[in-house]
């Protein structure tokens, strides 16, 4: 048993699917849930996902060995400002947000006698909440790790550990890294794909469009079938990259545009083949 | 039997599958292919695709009652250029290119005995060549027509009837309109996700992005693995609906990203809600 007691702020989705996952494992011994509505922190007593919820987290963290804060980026950084006080001595601090850098500052203001470790579990679904909660949720997933400098070699290996029980790949990444690599896998696509939707506004019947919907228009507007509120939140929370990146693809978009304005077939051809390739070398087709 | 003897330009995936599908419904007696490769002819010929095979397109179409052209949108109006004085009167010619309107005007040197009717299948693989073609390929698609102003009735029920006979569903659109749908649901999509593909290029090694990658990115790139030269020219065949749509694209992008670096969240959650709301009305999620 590497945690006696761990308290999971935020038992829905992937906090529910991390007490699953770790209970199964044998990883941690005891679970309390904290869900702000009573359906959640019903659903969570009655998947097994903990053993005891309440609303309050300040009284969850009190004799919690371990806390896993899964919710969204500004209600982690809330309860890292918050929850300072009432952490026991030694206990081990995580999250699951998707933006690192403003969870790393928020908890820089936790007491020196507990360990924060960013966390970031490649895992999700289309559904959401505790019912939607399973075991298996991280199995073959990677999940980021981000330690704070000076981080001791013990919470490390005990938090890698964890992560390798729930049947996930932990990855060491400094939370700047983390946080341009997440804009350019998952923050300007979604950025992008919402960007897309937007053009139905054009059309005076988008019904119009339902025939000509095919692969290419599902797969490039899937993920902004996900909650604007979330969204734009995660944007916030690692603005200056997606800033960045947005100010990069927008050149690359007038690029390819002049040169298919000019009738310059080679450099369009040129354009293309360049993207065609370097996706070759992630994802080989 | 609606044709005695179809001439298909291109028996390759979308040719070959045409001729399967056709033959067997019983909606054509003998199939003529023509193909470039030695390969792809003899493939046609041990799939039953095509009952004769040829290299000379003029030859083919000789004798056809129907000519069905599957070639990329250059090759398409490079032939309607230039089979006119192999036709036989009262031969339909019809053709499955992505982009309508330039082979419509292409099409308009074809001599006035004989009828063209523009097509699009909405069908497809990622695979390509006849080693791919089914006779199943186009059940459930939707297939446009784009008959000329002037098009006798006589011909398009006929067409019609052929479409459906292969299990689609035949559609009757305006190639102007048909194109611009076409850009927006395909084309402009196509030609953002390979700019996302092209900012791999900032990195310094791309195998670094692989364990962020998730469905996001996979779904927002899978189209970027088409091929460069295809795009390149059905990007030119509607160019002036392409360019139009990325200026779209590009001033939405700027009106939230705008928003984003103002911090104006209620602005960005607006945006997003109403992208949101607009994709729910094509794709309900």
């Amino acid at each position: 048993m590497i945690f006696r007691r761990a308290a999971v702020i935020g038992i829905g989705l992937i906090g529910g699917s991390f007490a699953l996952a770790a209970k199964r494992a044998g990883v941690v011994e005891q679970v309390i849930g904290v869900g702000r509505s009573e359906a959640t922190r019903r659903g969570a007593l009655e998947l097994g996902a903990a053993d005891e919820v309440t609303v309050d987290a300040a009284h969850a963290v009190a004799g919690a060995d371990l806390v896993y804060l899964a919710a969204p980026v500004d209600s982690i950084c809330a309860s890292l400002r918050a929850l300072g006080p009432s952490l026991s001595p030694s206990t081990l601090v995580t999250d699951a947000g998707s933006a690192k850098v403003a969870i790393m500052e928020a908890a820089s203001a936790l007491p020196g006698s507990v360990t924060f470790i960013g966390g970031h579990p490649m895992a999700g679904s289309e559904q959401k909440g505790i019912d939607a909660a399973r075991a298996d949720l991280f199995e073959g997933s990677s999940y980021f790790l981000t330690p704070a400098a000076g981080t001791g070699a013990e919470p490390l290996a005990r938090l890698s550990e964890l992560v390798s029980a729930l049947g996930a790949k932990p990855i060491l990444v400094e939370a700047e890294r983390h946080d341009r690599m997440a804009a350019l896998s998952s923050h300007l696509p979604h950025l992008l794909s919402y960007a897309l939707c937007s053009l139905l506004s054009e059309l005076d019947a988008p019904a119009e469009l339902a025939p000509f919907v095919a692969g290419a228009w599902r797969d490039m507007t899937r993920i902004a079938g996900s909650s604007p509120e979330m969204w734009a939140e995660i944007f916030r929370a690692n603005r200056g990259n997606v800033l960045e990146l947005a100010d990069r693809f927008g050149a690359e978009l007038v690029a390819v545009r002049a040169a298919l304005e000019a009738g310059d077939e080679a450099a369009v051809v040129g354009h293309l083949e360049r993207a065609h390739l370097l996706r070759g070398r992630i994802a080989p087709i």
